[in-house]
């Protein structure tokens, strides 16, 4: 399949099937993952597979005590439109899902999001590849969730992957064309 | 080809061959970008495509000042650790590919930045499966790159993608494996 084939193929789940996965897609997603480019090749990611009960659980539970101080701290405003979204504090996705890759990144290497976020692109692509689902989650406290999962102080929780087959029927949300967002030479000259 | 084989084969190029690109592949690149997910799906990405000469000598311009006086600001130590690897104030890439794409985020939806990278990345594994090449080239001082295309205040230039046919001969930088990167169910015991 093409990779403009998989990317507009590729659509976030939020809820999911309990049914287990392939080791074999998980570890040919970290394998591409990690081909990602990063700022002098510091290699600034780490990946969590997490599959036991307990440490989903706990995971859960410190990321829904960074949602919910969040959504307490937000105008009403934006809670309506996040709730129209669908998006609330409760975050089921994170017990349910059968696996969770958990990136974090290593905060003493300059500039390292960047490349974190590159090597999350990669992941997400490979997943769609294999016929699995997953969603970008960004804990409102990344501090909270790297806590749960007891890595080293350098290290911080970026996004939390659930992993599994989609149980979701929301359709893909719709993108802007290139004339909105594409330009030409310079600013407001229209790319098409 | 697979997600992994592109992701594998995807290396970065710092030197390109002035021949022109086909405008076509150019499209599909952006394309690809555009469907990258985002925060409550603001989209927060865009793109300059520039193959005008002034312009592109304007952005080298304004790069190359951000880079030297970051160059002014570091250790020796890490200067010299730049110097190995190739990397100096000087960005003739930016003149001598054929396109630049100016990638820029919207400041004004929140956490963008990720959001924007993803779309990077989708980009550049679009630019591997074309037969092109390219670099995330994160500019020191993305204001001065924003203030030399002109975009509106709440716009900062992420990155900048020289995009040409590759003319480095370096080879791809080793990667570490999963054992080294990924764990399993907590920090410190080995994926594999």
């Amino acid at each position: 399949m093409s990779m403009l084939k998989i990317a507009t193929k590729r659509k976030t789940a939020r809820k999911f099937k309990t049914a287990p996965i392939n080791e074999d897609d998980i570890k040919y997603i970290l394998e591409t993952a990690i081909q990602a480019p990063s700022g002098s090749n510091t290699q600034p990611w780490r990946f969590i597979v997490v599959s036991d009960p307990d440490k989903k659980h706990r995971i859960r539970e410190a990321a829904e005590k960074g949602e919910q101080a969040f959504y307490e701290s937000i105008s009403e405003e934006r809670k309506k439109r996040y709730n129209a979204m669908g998006l609330s504090p409760a975050k089921p996705m994170l017990t349910e899902a059968p696996v969770l890759i958990v990136v974090l990144g290593d905060t003493t290497a300059p500039n390292y999001k960047p490349s974190v976020w590159v090597s999350i692109a990669y992941a997400i692509l490979a997943v769609e590849e294999r016929g699995l689902a997953s969603v970008t989650y960004t804990p409102s406290d990344p501090v909270l969730v790297t806590e749960a999962v007891m890595a080293p102080d350098n290290f911080l929780v970026e996004s939390i992957l659930p992993l599994g087959y989609s149980d979701d029927p929301k359709k893909k949300a719709d993108r802007k064309g290139l004339s909105e967002l594409a330009f030409r030479d310079k600013w407001g000259v229209n790319f098409e």
